[in-house]
């Protein structure tokens, strides 16, 4: 039953498998991993899961564009959750191994650079080849092919390797952004923390479009959190933004800001609002509170009415 | 009975008269002069008068300050006509009174500035001497204490004068703005072709509040028209802003604005929605009619609900 | 000799003569009271005096039309100093009269709505009769002709008055705001405190053209201290405006918003950089100091010989 | 000798030795493949290289996050050209192979979704198989190991094979985007149809601070083309932007827009100004042009010596 699966960029082992598991729902659901982001989302879209968790941005890496392209086009989807997940490498041999052991090393490819100083640090002389998941790395070092792999500590054990050393990540506060996404429904209640994402097309002959659309934020006192510019795929120079703001599509401020983009801009696609990993509240500045929103308008209303 | 009765800015037979005989109801209705704008807002305040005809701005002499003044303090006024009259001068002499006998003019101060250049080719020689209204100075002139007042033709009648010279007038397009004052009630219903007035009150903390101001009108395609500081009181460098906007409180993006408006503001005092006298039509963007709010409205409920 | 000669807005004895002693180089210079402003500017322009003491501004009547309409049309003048005087008016009477004899009253009709509430709480009963000037009000008192003038108490010994109040004023913090105007020439050196006035006449077919202005100061950081609207003559609809910033014209951000705004506008009139009568030091971002602007000016320059 | 090698992103036979063949200098230049974006950059860093050709964008897959990341780091580099190759692909074989014969095909994993919809009409049962370059895929054809290969025409007589389909792209108009970054040096002079790139980190503390930067590319009238971007490397919500915008840095306007950035961001790197690759003239405000700049700084100068 659909209701009770939830499926994942796999393979197993890997940072979006810990990822999900943080979640406490994940406990009662069965946990599906898919080959890609597309064949996660298209489980989701076609019925056969609830939800997909996938990577959607990396502090080292930048946006996932596979999540942002597959969240824009094609049937629409719905954000429900947030999981930031700190990168952190563990490096994993086969039990026994000592550093000095070491002389080849493997993993994913956007592992290397998130290891590659600790790497000239402490293995200045070991060779990297890469794997096609830090997961199947593991299983590499546990064949014999590789004496060491990069990946997440937790991996370990389902290779039967033990981690020599943890904890490496060459940048400080690295992290990997994941998101729950499943079917439109209504969005969940918002906390006072909370984040809302859509993706925006601008119209095409209007040069000062962009800050037009970071006006109706401004206006309205919404911070932005996130732009990422995506191509549209009419071409060079035709570009879709994918953006994040504090707040909660029921605030009334986030709503006016909806509106006001609706009208100005060619499409709009709603993509969610969700409560923030990092439990940040927002700011609302005095005037941008629900209650500033409700006591304008009753104000207007008396104004319409001639009791101003 | 106070239903019946117009005051305006007297005393009878200046513009201000002229321009509330423009209006279709004047005709059914006692129209009384007083003697000062305060005077003539007092008795709608009072419940004397039904409404009163006062003028607001002029062409050449700029914002009249004693009605912007009144309009933004005190007990609450509502506009819901303007009238624009073109200045035009005449010459009022005694019967048979030609140009070469005119060796001393009067009218009222406001009126010297309007018409110095025509005396300076025409009458270069004359000497001018204020008097308290354009109408006292027809009075004058028909008591013989000048030789000719600068007044409105139609004051030539109740003086038993003639015009001499007729459109007179230095400054192409000059004119006067009047506007009719009620006590707070419903706004007429939209032309298509309407204005609305504001009082505004900026937070004093607030260095950009101007410009977030204009930012509230200019995100919603509200086109201003007309924009006039005026101080507080409370000291130099202190103001308040009595704006002008294309379009009608129950316009949508009118209303938004108001309520933006409401919210950023120390305060705002609504003055008003009513036809435009040049009944020049709002041009309205089409992503700011009352359609494309709606639409938007209607997207933002439906993404609310989980069917974007 | 006109070097050696100030002009003011007379009569002697009105608070503008007042405000004129308070420039130290009054001490050496002729000063005349002049009919009217227009007169006083006059004398300027004609090289018979070498500046003019005129008001621009009280916080309770607004600003002074004719002279903002002065100085924004015919040949250039510049303001070098301003001055601000707190109003508080003082009733003179003749020697040996007491409060309860008080039962005429006269002062220039910018007095009264000034001194309205302390008359109601004071001599509710006393008549009021405007005079053309308030010295001219203390003249008609030494006459005889009323009982009480509200005037400067630096107008009493002139025409042989008791101050038998002082210190009056409706309004907390009510001052007037004077200019010194003279010939255009380099402005003073910056001060730290300095104001710089502008008029500007905005292009006729640029609904956004104010908000467009106002950006200039605010995207250098620039802080807009006074606005105001004037009629430019050519009807209705159609105005200029008169602008106070902080800052010298040689501060490179106020260098920079001028030269935008002269690209901009259809018209700029530079009206003079001078000290602060309230001698506040303007607060300068970080990133919009002198330093800030060499520093980009240098990396600019840097870039375009490929060392960036 | 260094200045007669450029590097590209190899391998030999890709679309981007196409790219930098349709430049008129590669003609006499010695042409070295290297194995990624960083080596073909470092050739041009260490001094081994004049220049180097990279693709830095993808009218279908967006940015190529490795090229954008190298310009923003590391030592400074610059972009000296840009060159636009249409994306075409043909379907290489072996000679004599037919459609019917072709049961699998091989290519770059970004050239696939470029041919998806193609290959779904055409060979709905063929089998995709990814391979590390289209170069790669060829030789792969030629060894017999699959039937087709996706790569540019031109690929064909290196590898012995004919263009069976040519022509083949999913999206119109669709175009990869290349650019000659060398040294820092002097940028060649402006053509009229320049663009210049920027890499910007704004200030962390500072919420509005991406409106601010695009309004200091609006209020000189400067049109931003593209705006990317990217994780600084700090975390989560920590972003620097790619930017490029019409018009050459010694354009007045760009020049005062480039001084702007310098002091509002944290950060600023001058990536260079170049002609366009579409010779699209810029479109510049009569109010922005060089002339408007200069009459504008001969005022202010004028303003500072007492000469308005």
């Amino acid at each position: 039953m659909s209701a009770s699966r939830y499926t994942y960029l796999g393979p197993a082992g890997t940072f979006t498998e810990a990822a999900l598991r943080t979640l406490p729902e994940a406990a009662t659901r069965e946990l599906e991993p898919m080959v890609s982001v597309p064949a996660a989302l298209d489980a989701v879209r076609g019925g056969e899961a609830a939800a997909a968790l996938v990577p959607i941005e990396n502090s080292v890496e930048g946006g996932v564009t596979t999540t942002l392209d597959e969240l824009a086009a094609g049937e629409p989807l719905m954000i429900y959750r947030e999981v930031l997940l700190p990168i952190a490498f563990a490096l994993l041999v086969r039990p026994g191994t000592t550093l000095a052991d070491v002389k080849t090393v493997t993993g994913h490819p956007v592992a290397q650079p998130q290891v590659r100083k600790w790497l000239a640090a402490h293995l200045p002389h070991a060779a990297w080849e890469s794997a096609a998941s830090n997961a199947d790395g593991a299983r590499l070092v546990q064949e014999g092919r590789y004496d060491g792999a990069f990946a997440g500590e937790f991996a370990a054990a389902t290779y039967g390797l033990e981690p020599l050393v943890t904890d490496i990540h060459d940048a400080q506060n690295a992290a990997t952004r994941f998101v729950l996404v499943g079917r439109p429904a209504r969005p969940a209640a918002p906390t006072g923390a909370d984040k809302t994402s859509l993706v925006l097309w601008l119209r095409a002959d209007h040069p000062g479009a962009l800050l037009e659309l970071l006006q109706e934020y401004a206006v309205r006192g919404v911070n932005m959190m996130r732009i990422e510019s995506r191509p549209t795929g009419e071409g060079i120079g035709r570009y879709c933004f994918s953006v994040d703001c504090e707040g909660h599509i029921t605030d009334r401020r986030v709503g006016e800001v909806l509106m006001g983009l609706k009208r100005v801009c060619r499409g709009v696609r709603f993509l969610g609002s969700y409560p923030r990993a990092d439990k940040v509240a927002a700011t609302v500045r005095p005037d941008m509170t629900d209650a500033a929103f409700t006591d304008a308008a009753d104000w207007l209303n008396r104004c319409q009415d001639g009791r101003p």
